[in-house]
C-alpha cells in the first residue's frame, strides 16, 4: 500500500500538458516547490517518442529523487522499470494488476484507475497499492473521460468498499472541490492542468496542497 | 544474434494488417502451415487496448511456441516479457538497444529497424542481433515510412558494414524482388501485407519461401 500522506497533492503531468514558455522539467520544479506529494509521469498522444519520452522521463525522474517525491509512471512497465520508478499507475485497459506485478516485483506500487465499485474491488483483489477513482468533474486533460462521479459518487464507492485502501481522487478537480473530496472519503486529490496549466505552477499547488491539510485536519481531527 | 536460417521468412502482423474473415489467428496459423521461419507482433494503431494487445500477443505466441516458431515483439519491452518472447524488435524512434538490453538481459534477441549505414553501424555497436533493413520498396503497411533503398541502397550498406550481421529486408517486398534482395546480402524478407493481405496466405508463405529457398542455393552455392 501507498502511505495514504504521499496521496495528499498528487500531481499527473506529460508533455501534452505544458505549455511555452514553461518545458515540462520547469513546471515540476515549481510543483515540487509548491509541495506536491505525488508525481506521476504520462505523456500521451504529445507527439514524443519512446527515446524522447525515455529522455524526458528521466529530466523528472531526477528532479524528484533530488526531492524525494515519489515518481510513478503511466501504462508503460518497461519504462517504469528503466526510470527505476517508485511505482506504475494503470487504467482499466492498460496491462492488468496481476501481468504489471509479474515484471515489477512487490518493489514497485501498483496504482489502479477505477470508476465504479466493481471495478474497485477487482483492483483491490488483484493486489493494488492504491486506486485513483475518477472523473470527479468534468475535464478536459482526458479525452476519453467517463460520467463525473461527483463527491457523492466518490462517497458512495468508499462506503461500499469491503478493504480499506488508499484513494486519490482525479478529474476537473479545483481548490474549491477539496472539501467535499475529503469528506467523501479520499485521501487527496490528483491533479493535472489544475497546476499544469496554471501561470504560477508554484503557488497554484501551494494554495491546492494548503486546502488538502486544512481540509483534512478537520475530517481527521 | 539470430541464426540467420530464422530470417529467411520473417512475417511481421498485427491486427491491423488482417481483414475478415481472416483473424490475425488464422492468418498466423496458415502463414506458418505456409514456412514462415520468424514473426514478429506488431500491434500499433489498430485501435486495441494494452490488455487487448495482451490477449492477442497470448494467443499468437501460443501458435509460434507450437510450431517452434521464434516469437519476435515490436517496441514494447514489457509486452515481450510477458509474452516471454524470444525477441523485441525496435526503431530508431523506440528504445535505445542498451536500455532494452538493461531490461531483457541476454537471452532475448534485440532487433533494430534501420535506414542508413550510420544507424546500421550505431546498432551494431549497441549490441544489436539482427538488422531490418528498408525500406526496401514503398509500402503502405507504414506510414512513416522512409525513402526506399533499393536492392543497389542495400547492396552499398552490406558491403561497407565493419562487421557482419544477420540482415532482413524489409519494405513492400514481393515474391519477385527476392532474388536481387538475397544478391545484395540479405539473409532474408521480411514482409507484412505480401502474406496477410492475400487471400491465402498459406500459399502466398509458400511461395515466398521457395523462392528464398531457390536464390539462397545461388547465392551460397
Amino acid at each position: 500500500m501507498v502511505p495514504a500522506r504521499h496521496l495528499s497533492l498528487y500531481f499527473v503531468m506529460g508533455s501534452q500538458d505544458c505549455a511555452p514558455p514553461l518545458s515540462p522539467v520547469d513546471v515540476l520544479k515549481k510543483a515540487i516547490a509548491g509541495g506536491i506529494t505525488c508525481f506521476q509521469f504520462r505523456d500521451k498522444h504529445s507527439g514524443l517518442t519512446m527515446k524522447e519520452t525515455l529522455a524526458l522521463g528521466r529530466a523528472l525522474r531526477s528532479e524528484c529523487r533530488q526531492h524525494h517525491i515519489p515518481f510513478i509512471v503511466n501504462d508503460r512497465v518497461d519504462l517504469a522499470l528503466l526510470l527505476e520508478a517508485d511505482g506504475i499507475h494503470v487504467g482499466q485497459d492498460d496491462l492488468p494488476v496481476e501481468d504489471v506485478r509479474a515484471l515489477t516485483g512487490d518493489d514497485m506500487w501498483v496504482g489502479v484507475s477505477v470508476h465504479t465499485l466493481q471495478e474497485a474491488e477487482e483492483a483491490i483483489a488483484s493486489g493494488a497499492d492504491y486506486l485513483g477513482v475518477g472523473p470527479m468533474f468534468p475535464t478536459r486533460s482526458k479525452s476519453d473521460a467517463k460520467t463525473p462521479l461527483g463527491p457523492e459518487g466518490l462517497a458512495a464507492l468508499c462506503k461500499q468498499l469491503t478493504r480499506p485502501i488508499p484513494i486519490v481522487a482525479i478529474g476537473g478537480i479545483r481548490a474549491a472541490h477539496v472539501p467535499d473530496i475529503l469528506s467523501a472519503g479520499a485521501d487527496g486529490v490528483a491533479v493535472i492542468s489544475a497546476i499544469a496549466s496554471q501561470t504560477d505552477p508554484e503557488a497554484a499547488a501551494r494554495a491546492l496542497l494548503q486546502t488538502v491539510e486544512t481540509e483534512r485536519r478537520k475530517v481527521q481531527p
